[in-house]
């Protein structure tokens, strides 16, 4: 992911970045989010097969999409086609750590650490529930659709509670405390 | 590897993107799938010397060229020498592979981990023969011999009964069930 | 990161590089000093939340500027408002980087390895210090501000005797000296 | 590092790709040996200090510089003056090398295993004699020094028999035969 540089040397020129500069920063919230959580969902992993794989490649493969549906949205000031397929990308990211985490909480005990830390599954439905609808709104109100799926990667830069309290847990009882 | 933002905003424009978005999506699983299985082989290894540092360098090198030649055979939509170049590349790829297996099974005692879990290579064989008949059929049947080397690509995808048993026992062991 | 080959072949086309060299001399270092220090910084963390993983993000974020930036005021040899934008993108990353260090202490206890490893900032604020008067400074005098953005890099390649003697204990402890 | 795809489709056009291709060959052997050396010396390692931290960067800032010494000497056809530069780069990346060798033996002990490793630095004088020579014959015989920087790359791909040995005493005592 990166800026083209500008020839020029103004403060128009760097105004004239903006948009670019805007997709930059929300798709680089993404990819961060995203290798974030994937880290940590692979680090509690004990049984890995075929199923993770592949689940492990479809997201990946729409993550290695992000730089250019960003790109492409940006160079075009989020022109209504360019929103629609970034918005397919994100869709299809989502899809595959939606898929991922199910493959992994079957192949795990119930009371595994992955089962206790991904029980609560809100944050994902909610995001693919505003995808959907960014990009069927994306037709028509393009920028609107690129608003909403900000806010989808600020609700996920919200700590979460859950795995916070877990790694507490964790650092008390190995401090004996 | 990555595709380039085209200047146009249009759906012909993302039509015209077909072909290299397919070589994108193939060349994608192969390197994704080398990436595991070589993230796989090297950490059950112990014995690391100069002709398995040969034989990695080998594999890397012809990963390496995968994007130059997926870019250029998506760019001009599987015409027939990019598609032979192409299955040159998978070939050297393949081959890495199968010499950096060899060495490690070489350097390793028949009742190593690694043993077990490589002792079959029959898909490394099929591989190898695939390659070699879509290298010789790319020039006169470009697009069949490409069809041919995706057909490898979701062949590796397949789950590895073998690997994945042998962690289930690790697994089922550990947990002293 | 990355210079852009000539087409020509010439002492004088090598000495055109010279500002895109020098800039990335110095944002090698930056990057490399950032780099090293924030893989230290998170090997002695026992505790990972939310407000850590933002500041970790809004600094990987500056850091990722840095080529742009850098590439942008070597390739128009330090004009004014390349350089305020260069002293931007440092100051933004040197603001991650202290409030990722304030949230790790913050969630860490009074006699923990990162608490007696970071306990003196006094670089930290210095480098801030210079950072705001190179920005000032880089609308009148972009060269000075530059050399003063270069001079904290240095600074921050002087060992830091603190760390150190911290790694040298452990060392003689774990050896039993 | 990467090789430009080229435009027209031909066996001609691969063909004018032979410079570039022999001096991408060769980087990556170079990278890729570095990689591998510089991953193996940094496993070994206790302590780090300041003087490490700065050699480390001074290498990697070498390497870093190799593909855009490669890309000049490749797309000039080894040109005498893209060959002297690619020549000074090597010869930093060995120096650099060779300093973090230095600094890491001073700060461990004469019998640890960095020690024992790296006793015999017969190749590394061999390899900076080579490279002085090159660089200066690289103004007369461009292709000659070429010649002799690839032979250095092949130097080091041979297994080099201490590193073995040792290995291989590990795995035997880890095995208790």
């Amino acid at each position: 992911m990166e800026i083209k540089v500008p020839h020029e040397v103004s403060v128009q020129a760097l105004i004239g970045l903006g948009p670019v500069f805007l997709s930059y920063v929300i798709s680089f919230l993404y990819v961060g989010i995203y290798w974030n959580n994937h880290h940590h969902l692979l680090q509690s992993v004990k049984v890995i097969d075929g199923s993770v794989l592949w689940a492990n490649l479809f997201l990946l493969f729409w993550l290695s999409l992000i730089p250019f549906a960003s790109g492409w949205m940006g160079e075009n000031k989020f022109e209504g086609l360019t929103v629609t397929v970034y918005g397919v990308v994100l869709l299809g990211a989502a899809l595959g750590y939606y898929v991922l985490t199910m493959s992994l909480l079957k192949r795990h005990r119930e009371d595994s650490v992955i089962h206790i830390a991904l029980g609560n599954t809100l944050k994902e439905h909610v995001s693919l529930f505003v995808y959907v609808m960014g990009l069927v709104g994306s037709f028509w109100f393009p920028r609107l659709a690129f608003a909403l799926f900000s806010m989808v990667a600020l609700m996920w830069l919200y700590p979460d509670k859950r795995i916070e309290k877990h790694y507490s847990d964790i650092e008390r009882s190995s401090k004996g405390a």
